[in-house]
């Protein structure tokens, strides 16, 4: 059409488009029961489980009635969760029943509706030492409430439980990590397992390095105690922080053996923590390159695209300057998009493909508590010589 | 953690988060230039291709420099598109050259950088009969050029162009199509090969009707003459109309194929049009159905669970009532999202397992031009009688 | 700076901008615990409050502990809400101790600390008739508990209750409201001072009309049972309905007394329903006309800026063409923007500042049930001859 | 209502809401063209004028069409710009007429019609010294265009123009700011007014000082290039730099009038640059502090709110701890947000209402190059002992 300027646009409705909306008018806000997938892709032959294994309910110290829990979940993407209320700490015991098991009875019926996997558990609360340990997968949650805490954990751990040791730096007022003899107690007895290098939005890389160290499996929760939205502003891309369990299949007998085998990553805020097999194994099945067909003519340059298919962005900082092509000291490698990523040549007199491993760091991704993770990058450019 | 309230959360900065903030600070708004692909599917064999073949710059009557149409293209997810300056109308002629192979010239290198196809083409601009046409894929688009629109259109297509008739209604007060003998006149002599169903916001329903009654391809475009964000909200989920080619590869000749095949659709503001084994195979590609393992019991129900991983919105009216099972009288399968399916049984004494094909028409896909798309979805459910 | 394409932009970091980014780190998403102002002027000297005088927690059939109530609110805008857990209606009395007192009790400082004004409540639970109905401003909740519904409201206006009927057309398959006689005795009787012409995403036409004949005060509520971010998008600008309340000021008392005088309005997903008087002082507090410099030359034109400091949208429709001047048949005064309204004169031989009262109905502004509510605009306009 | 879960909750279509929806249908998109103002408050009795005086058309390297620019700056909510196409510099020549009065002249009709004030201006581009400068308010832009920049910018000044130094670190490999003797000779003879504080996203602290020292006028310019939503991310609260303008009228002679007189500060990416005193009066304008009725009892707390009703966050940091009252170290009040505030009692004896200057630093408001203002915040807060 002839551009009158920004005057004259015209926008008659169409008769078609007019019955469409009549359809669904109204629909606009209606519809806000949808579940969002958390794309984060299936690695080494595993699923890729998204599991929360510490929340609350109005049955301790939380503010939703149960089944809330499992319709957040199943909204935000997971598909595992444990509801792990506390043993001795109640404090709506005046108005609400102490049964440690009412809260996953209670929610047990919108899990199996929704195809969520709810895992039975409980939150042991005691002053540190031990501090709070969940125990998951017990049959019986009751059977934690003993006045001994290592009675209790032993108890739950003789049904099948799984044990970890949450928010380990919280206890302290610098909020860093501390190991006790009774964790290592635990630990001599085959009774702790896992440890919370991330629970709600603190990070602890004492407790990440005790992983590597002691063999214990990453666990990162939110321990949600209000309905979600208050904490997290998930329309802008906010999220709890959740296990990644790297399951054979997506049942709770799969998830509760990869626990076992400690094949876990945590995913919060941003970072990615886990061991580093499977975050490159993350990142690789993340990303696609597409080289364009221009070849580099002389000191010139050309432009990758780097498309990254999960929602993970990866920061990735240059660690190895490359001999005959430079490139980007840093790249943002955003959620779900494709950027830019210049290769220039530093001689003028290269000709043909060739292949180049590019060595970078990715910022946020930590196989090992203060480093980025070392990946390297394949790109196989073509050069002409300068005419 | 012990929930004291809202008051004592708190919120000490790690110091590896901190050093990993560091690195990319300052940068959440400088990385602007980011690609966000489209997501519809790839059928039957062919990679469906995002296409606009109708635009402008300052070199007709539109308000950006060349390279502009192909950074915005490219960010937008498109593989293809043509700028195609008016001929005959220059009201920037008093101070831009008319050469109407410059556009052309000025966006090639940054097309060919970003690896956007870009193909050569102009808008024959005349009063209607025969109004404006488009020849794509011409060699030198000032052979389009000539005082005589026959003539400029056999030369555009003896240059191996593709014709089409743009915005058939706009020419109108009530914007309806209207087709002339000068339309059948090129029909006849293969000078016409495709139609613009949408052009801008609107949606032709009778030009949608002439390409299934004589055999032409649909084509929907942008016409934009502004930078794209200034009419178009792109982050609030609005999008330029788009021509989808079906495609054998992702190159020009590929796409010349294509079109001259009729093998399109076109996607524009939650419509999608086009014939309708495209449609059926982008909905069937699109969707994923999740039974749980719940059987329904007696008179009771269960919810499936139908994840649409495209990009387009499916809205979804009952259009036969099932003897055996309720669903709902609508649905809508929101873009990238996963929605419940209530399935309700209409009889106590089923059992065992049982495949039912569902009939729905799909409100927004428009195989025709007043009836939304019939499709059967296919789903087996699990029944156990009241016990 | 000369523009090198888009390739050598630097971003480098600024030592400053650095440790100010510093200090905030990481609080992007920490501090979710803000308050959003609903803006709608004051008027007529009253205080615009916004209330919302039904809602359920755990203690009835609700999914939350009473102060998440509270929160929501104080972060939604909100100046005042009632908890109005059903009487009759327990559904967790197996677990939730049964006191109608019990979550004022326990919401009540919570509210103090964030100053919301937190009244009294209870909903009568019976079966049509006489229905549902809110009790606010009642001392004793459990005083509603009553085996007679009419003493049970009794007793509440007693201790200087507000009683209104609940969503009158719920408890029909029509959804159409329907009186009964019971209503009558109570409206003979002053036990019932107002109805609910929404609830929830439900607008009552019917009761809307009820109010005018009958004299009651018309209410908005929300009704709401779970989390509100589960059933509202409000980053979408989507929210609650409440009740817009004209008060002398921000005090129970004042809410009260406006309430008997039946100075209220509903605002409910972008339609306002009321008294025209309080209608039109809304919507001409709400916005600003903006006359540009230039005359109308001829029979030319000029943009009008209209600005609308309200989060209500305004959707007009003209009523009566003005004899010298033509202006939109629609326009959208879309909430907190400035729109462009084009002015149009009608004849050639106009000169000097003349006076004009547009007439525009607007559609989304409902002072009767079926029609908007027609509204004047007046604008001076300046034109001169063509010379 | 009766809660029944998630599932049966009806969103009958209410015939009034859709004749409604009828009327605007369609529109929800179309209506693409509003203005959304900058909420910076009126100061010490002057209007604060939003202004850009640094920006490119076609007629230089930029990639619009002249009127653009006042179409992307009205919608942005601003006041006044200046279109400055580069003197020396017209990459484009050969194919666009090289006429540094063209921009001006095409795009003037668009700012008359839009009421949006538009500044004749160009920019002096040469090596560093002098480099480039921004000369404003000239009659006839063509008499830039001489060989000897000193002639060039005299000639502007000449005519009335306000000439300022732009980008100053650009010129140099760490993006330091440096001064030549060219500049002093220009500040001698009255020729240099000014100089850009920030460019694009780049803040110049060296020549913030500068201003300060040399009683220079401070500037911030986007100096775009591209059609503006390329570079910036408007819908996600990203902004192009803009000089505030303290003006005493919205007419250009005003502007120049503040201009001359150094009455701006910079609003830039979440930075406010500029005189201490209109820094203090725009904070002091933006925010209002509400206290609840409640006392602090013994060492108790209450909690604080306090308003930003500016586009602007206030992120502050405690500089003086008081002597009877904690408050937090750090808080953000966040742009058009309500946030909590909360006053802690020290000691356990105080009674009566009492009133104390908190002492806080704004980390982002710099009234020089490496501090945050240091501002006092009034609280009246009362006291009752523990009883």
């Amino acid at each position: 059409m002839i551009h009158l300027f920004f005057y004259s646009r015209r926008h008659l409705l169409n008769r078609t488009v007019l019955l469409i909306s009549l359809l669904f008018i109204g629909s606009a806000f209606a519809q806000t029961r949808t579940r969002t997938e958390i794309r984060i892709p299936d690695i080494l032959g595993y699923r890729t489980l998204k599991c929360d294994f510490h929340m609350h309910t109005v049955f301790s110290d939380g503010t939703v009635w149960p089944h809330i829990r499992v319709e957040e979940a199943w909204r935000e993407g997971l598909d595992a969760i444990s509801i792990t209320d506390h043993i001795e700490y109640q404090p709506h015991k005046e108005d609400v029943k102490a049964d440690h098991n009412r809260s996953f009875q209670l929610a047990r019926g919108h899990a199996e509706a929704l195809d969520l996997l709810l895992i039975p558990g409980g939150e042991i609360t005691r002053r540190i030492p031990p501090g709070h340990l969940n125990v998951i997968f017990v049959q019986d949650v009751n059977i934690l409430d003993k006045k001994d805490w290592y009675k209790a954990i032993s108890a739950g751990v003789e049904q099948g439980g799984f044990c970890f040791f949450n928010h380990p730096g919280w206890y302290h007022s610098d909020n860093v990590s501390r190991w006790y003899e009774e964790h290592d107690r635990l630990l001599q007895d085959s009774l702790l397992h896992g440890v919370e290098v991330v629970n709600t939005r603190d990070y602890y890389p004492v407790a990440h390095q005790w992983c590597l160290d002691k063999n214990l499996t990453m666990i990162g929760t939110s321990d949600i105690h209000n309905p979600i939205n208050l904490d997290y502003e998930l329309h802008r891309g906010d999220h709890r922080p959740v296990t990644l369990v790297f399951a054979e299949e997506r049942t709770p007998e799969s998830i509760r053996d990869a626990l076992f085998k400690r094949r876990t990553a945590v995913y919060s805020a941003g970072l990615l923590i886990g061991r580093e097999e499977y975050l490159k194994a993350i990142f690789r099945t993340s990303i696609q390159i597409r080289v364009p067909g221009r070849a580099i003519r002389g000191k010139g340059s050309i432009l990758l695209q780097i498309q990254n298919t999960s929602d993970i962005p990866y920061h990735l900082v240059l660690e190895e300057e490359n001999e005959f092509i430079s490139t980007p000291a840093k790249i943002v490698l955003s959620a779900d998009k494709t950027v830019l990523f210049r290769v220039r040549s530093k001689a003028d007199n290269l000709s043909g493909k060739k292949d180049f491993s590019l060595v970078y760091r990715i910022a946020n991704l930590l196989a090992t508590p203060e480093t980025g993770l070392r990946v390297t990058i394949p790109v196989r450019v073509e050069f002409v010589p300068e005419s």
